[in-house]
């Protein structure tokens, strides 16, 4: 006894055929649409072909999509299927990002790289930091590993009440503004919700120290863009290294690209080589688990949206 | 019974107050050069002072230089005196910087930096990578804990033959050659002698692996520069992050500056803030320990030379 999966659309043909060949060897049947029991998103960029291809798929259980964050499938969610994203999946490159991100804002590895002289060494340690992280999902959990050589002290603030054992604290999003006037290095890393859009506005940038620093590898819709950009204008905080921008692309002229303070990288956390290689064993293992009725990786959950 | 310790010369005035304040702390007694048992040397960037200032000191014993790096005193050091340096002091900042400049080369940073729109995701992991270190001292020492989350391969190349715990692999410096050709990163904390200078050279990168990227944090000294440059030029290599350069300042219109491939920074392993800080209690002690006739911290090999 097994299961039919499909993968759709093939509109992204390196995506389709990985996923399609993890399909079959995790021992479900690769089906068409239509007999699908279970369907593989095999295109992040196209939402919009959702739901004609979903209509046509009658006994449809299981949807898993293949990115962590799933806003553009965000208003198609609902509780007649079960919903899985690779959250998690990217994790352990995004994190990287993340401390390259931070080390590059503490050592001025940003400026250094734009200059055609030699100038002078200016820099700070990462060391001991108080470092706050929002969000306690697959990043955080792969970030403070990396961190822990630098004993800093890591404030997590989420949603849930649960402890990450990592962390030197977590907090829940109540306690937000009060940690920030102590806030060396502040990481976003959380999910893009109602809630969470505009987290990161002129408030926030008021309660942090001037030298700190700010890292989004989470969804540029966290940040009011233009109260960043007059907190890196007026000194608020010493720098933001952003690899998520609102609007993003980042169009060029934008004043983001010529404020020295900002290190801006393109949607990096997690590249197209890198993300199929981390995606592939993936999607094989959640379709053996769908074949054998276990329980599913990176489930979503249809109320909160993540 | 106390000793007689001096800090000269006052050619920095900074590094010469906190210096005395470290030495009155320590117990020993704050004297002129003639009558010090002890001299702590107070200007790094002054070694051109040190014959007629020691001339001056008849009851001298030991002598502390400021630094790691003191080949501009190699040619002072003889076995009259029992000499120490600063070897160790600054390696935490140092280890720091190195991992900073192995993850912006690997994340492409230096070149996003440069950028004025959004470009293409491209970056590399360090997770799982062949990093082959040479030098076996105290930035390396502070640099595998850094390292360890990110399970890599670590080869350490040292003269000496004692194993690094926390390395993968420690070599003396016969195999070197050897391990290029795996090797993803190589990084260069070593010290510089006649041995090691231009020990990095044509031959190196022709046999280091074209992804591979070089981060140098020791001494320029250690890189043939016009073979960088053509390594660099020809994609020999991926990348090189130079904190140290030769000639040092590198100036302006090398053709370093313009190489996309090549991040400098301005010798940032230890800013001047930073390093009187961490200075401050390694001089009080060694001083402590010299009073009460214990070992004294960072001996340097008269005859190796560091």
């Amino acid at each position: 006894m097994t299961k039919n999966v499909a993968v759709a659309p093939d509109t992204r043909p390196a995506m389709h055929k990985m996923m399609c060949a993890a399909v079959e060897r995790s021992g479900a049947l690769l089906t068409n649409v239509e007999d699908a029991e279970g369907l593989i998103w095999a295109d992040p960029a196209r939402p919009e072909l959702f739901p004609e291809i979903a209509e046509k798929a009658n006994n449809l259980q299981w949807i898993q999509l293949p990115y962590a964050g799933i806003e553009p499938f965000a208003h198609h969610l609902n509780s007649k299927w079960f919903w899985t994203c690779g959250k998690g999946v990217y994790a352990p490159a995004v994190a990287e990002t993340v401390l390259a991100l931070a080390l590059s804002l503490s050592k001025n590895l940003h400026n250094y790289a734009r200059e055609t002289e030699w100038s002078g060494p200016v820099g700070s340690y990462l060391q001991g930091a108080n470092v706050t992280i929002l969000g306690g999902g697959g990043i955080t959990v792969e970030l403070l590993p990396l961190l822990a050589p630098f004993n800093c002290t890591t404030t997590v603030i989420r949603n849930k009440p649960v402890e990450l054992p990592a962390a030197s604290f977590t907090y829940t999003s109540e306690r937000f503004e009060e940690v920030l006037e102590k806030t060396d290095l502040l990481i976003l890393a959380l999910a893009l919700t109602n809630e969470t859009s505009g987290i990161i506005n002129e408030k926030v940038f008021d309660l942090l120290p001037t030298h700190s620093f700010l890292v989004n590898v989470a969804r540029g819709g966290h940040i009011v863009t233009d109260d960043l950009v007059e907190a890196l204008e007026k000194g608020k905080i010493a720098g933001a290294a952003l690899d998520v921008t609102d609007p993003e692309p980042l169009p060029a002229g934008h004043p983001l690209w010529s404020i020295s303070r900002c290190l801006i990288t393109p949607h990096i956390g997690n590249t197209p080589e890198m993300g199929l290689k981390l995606l592939d064993p993936f999607i094989e293992e959640n379709c053996r688990r769908f074949v054998n009725g276990e329980k599913l990786l990176a489930p979503v959950d249809v109320e909160l949206g993540y």
